[in-house]
């Protein structure tokens, strides 16, 4: 894995929020969460234990150390995984290297522990998925029976969208790597293959190039293609691709949720081999428009709901419905993928405030039922005093209408 | 999505299980769980609700009723996503439906209501999965408190372990589809490849076989590549592909984890492209004899224990130790993809009793650090009186030795 260099930016925000929240100790196991250490757990049963001065530690399962590199871990406790001289669970082996972790942070008594509460949703790390669930908080309580638990959620939810200087580093890269990838399979993309065969073509190209971007990258790709009716799918809580075949005039919508090295990107891109209809070159028209109206309002201070304002005034203006665009503009990517409720929500009802270094996606769209939907997804980052354009390719009719014959 | 028609073998093993179990109520919320009913959640926001009766009510979101088509479900309440009109979560929304489903079983006050409550391990049916976490718990308790609650891991554990003949049916298919592009992918893979790209062959095939397998197929595919001394890694609790180029007389180390409609297969192949050493034929003979061991061990009432041995024994009157081949022989799959609790554990500890229905993995391997890992992961559904094979395809060396020459 590439390694993270120490990221001194990063342990203040977590000393800094940790101490806002009166925690003298703050214990993650969501992948999502102890990715704030700069390693992205692999199976799900890595422990990440921060400290009230600063101090980090990890509980990481042997087989993951390589992935630790040069997180912001002061310590680490490894374990095993049950092999074959015991049959027990990865919660048992836990236990010891937990207590020794905690122990270490030098923690007094009744300390104030935060954990992980609430309900989440995260990218899964691997084909599969452990997660401690409500375990972790009672074997908490019975190592340390005069520590008082409370809920971290909040400040986690804080913690992860904004992101420090080495991170939008990271989610760079992986949006560079989606760019290439999009090139490619921009180029291969033809009527007459199926939705499945069209999606494999930005899979593997987001595969392939990921790996190739570093030494030992860790990397995963999903992507989908969404095409004719088909693509007015686009706008329900997940994409699929089918065995639906292109055909000309169509929009072949190209959603992808790729990672290199755990940081996510969100991107779709609506191509439309042959030539489009007028009615569909408007939607076109009308949602890069929505597009660089909701770039444009993006700046520190700005409270979200006016970004989704921005997108979705020029959509409304050009006489399409509420109900064609019935999701909100945007929301935090990066240590997430998908997650509507990541921060910030850039979404009608929204009050979160726009800070540098969040990093969130624009996602203007229009899905006419029964006809198309034409979506395009980029992602951003605050900056100073505006945004950073991460996915800076295929944002005109131009690149994104291709004209090619069939087989 | 194929419907699964009526099962009535599995509506009376819940209703049985229910039963023994003394609950009035069985609420699931993990993908894995709510799979019992016939439909696998895509985002992890639905929830099953089984009744003492044999009822079942399903808790879905709208945008996923395609998918419940002819489950079990006797009444649906579906629920919309948050969109424009509130910001809420998916927890916030689900306290109405929840609720109705109870009532609609028509159960008494002081219900025993079993819930999930250990931690678990599972595949994401999507990019991203939603937990309730804690929150479900909390919620029932809100909504009913009069109800007593009471945890459900172990009857949910040992439902899952043991499918019903449709459900064999279902991972039959997904275990032919794979058989397909094992075949494929074998045919392509060659030297000078990284491992990414060979694994993209056989992750290729795998989805767009999948697709191909029927109407409105819901599929995903994992496939791993690791060759020469990567291979060794393989006995990680996780595979990578990573760039490392296929060199001649290399073991290249295909693993695969696919899905069709929600029915996970688990499957390795180690080919060797050009001609291997002696020292490499003697583990794969090896391999495929403990394999054929473990095959002819299976049968109903069989403690699993011994199923492993079966195999061991094999491994270490060749000459190999224990720490080459330091994981268990097998474990659960079809419900779960690569978890090594799921039961049946087929382990040197493991006093699960083997029972007609039940579908495992047997993976004999044998793993020399600093020179070569040699697996082959099978599937089985134990029989009336035996075992069958689900994965009857490159079992001999003729076929795991790939003479090709490089590109």
């Amino acid at each position: 894995m590439t390694p993270i260099t120490f990221d001194s930016q990063r342990r203040l925000s977590i000393q800094s929020a940790i101490d806002e929240a009166d925690f003298d100790i703050l214990i993650c196991t969501l992948p999502s969460n102890v990715m704030l250490s700069g390693y992205w757990p692999m199976i799900g049963t890595a422990i990440a234990v921060f400290g009230r001065d600063g101090k980090l530690g990890l509980i990481a399962p042997e087989d993951e150390l390589e992935f630790i590199g040069d997180s912001l871990a002061d310590f680490i406790f490894s374990f095993s995984a049950p092999k074959l001289d015991n049959l027990c669970s990865p919660t048992d082996v836990l236990q010891v290297p937990l207590k020794s972790a905690i122990e270490s942070l030098g923690i007094r008594q009744n300390a104030r522990v935060g954990v992980e509460s609430a309900a989440w949703s995260q990218p899964a790390p691997y084909v599969s998925l452990y997660s401690y669930g409500s375990e972790l908080r009672s074997i908490v309580h019975n190592l340390f029976p005069q520590f008082m638990v409370a809920e971290a959620d909040e400040t986690l939810n804080l913690l992860r969208s904004i992101k420090t200087a080495k991170e939008i580093d990271r989610i760079r890269l992986a949006c560079r790597v989606a760019g290439q990838a999009f090139h490619s399979g921009a180029r291969l993309i033809e009527q007459g293959m199926t939705e499945m065969h069209a999606s494999l073509l930005f899979r593997s190209a987001l595969l392939e190039g990921g790996i190739e971007s570093g030494e030992s990258v860790r990397t995963e790709a999903f992507a989908f293609c969404m095409s004719g009716e088909n693509s007015v799918k686009a706008q329900r809580a997940y994409a699929q691709s089918g065995r639906r075949r292109l055909e000309p005039g169509d929009p072949a919508l190209v959603h992808c949720n790729s990672h290199i090295n755990g940081y996510w990107t969100d991107i779709t891109r609506t191509f439309t081999p042959g030539s489009p209809t007028d009615r569909l070159r408007k939607m076109y028209t009308t949602v890069l428009a929505a597009r660089d109206a909701a770039l444009q309002a993006i700046r520190p201070g700005r409270i979200a709901k006016d970004v989704d304002l921005a997108a979705r005034s020029v959509i409304l203006d050009a006489g399409y419905g509420n109900d064609e665009f019935a999701h909100g503009t945007g929301h935090g990517v990066g240590f997430a993928a998908i997650y509507a409720n990541a921060l910030p929500r850039i979404h009608p009802l929204s009050t979160d405030i726009i800070e540098e270094g969040m990093v969130f996606n624009i996602e203007p769209a229009i899905y006419i039922p029964g006809y198309a939907g034409v979506r395009h997804c980029d992602m951003v980052a605050v900056t100073e005093s505006g945004a950073e354009l991460l996915t800076n390719f295929q944002s005109t009719t131009e690149e994104l209408f291709i004209e090619r014959t069939g087989r």
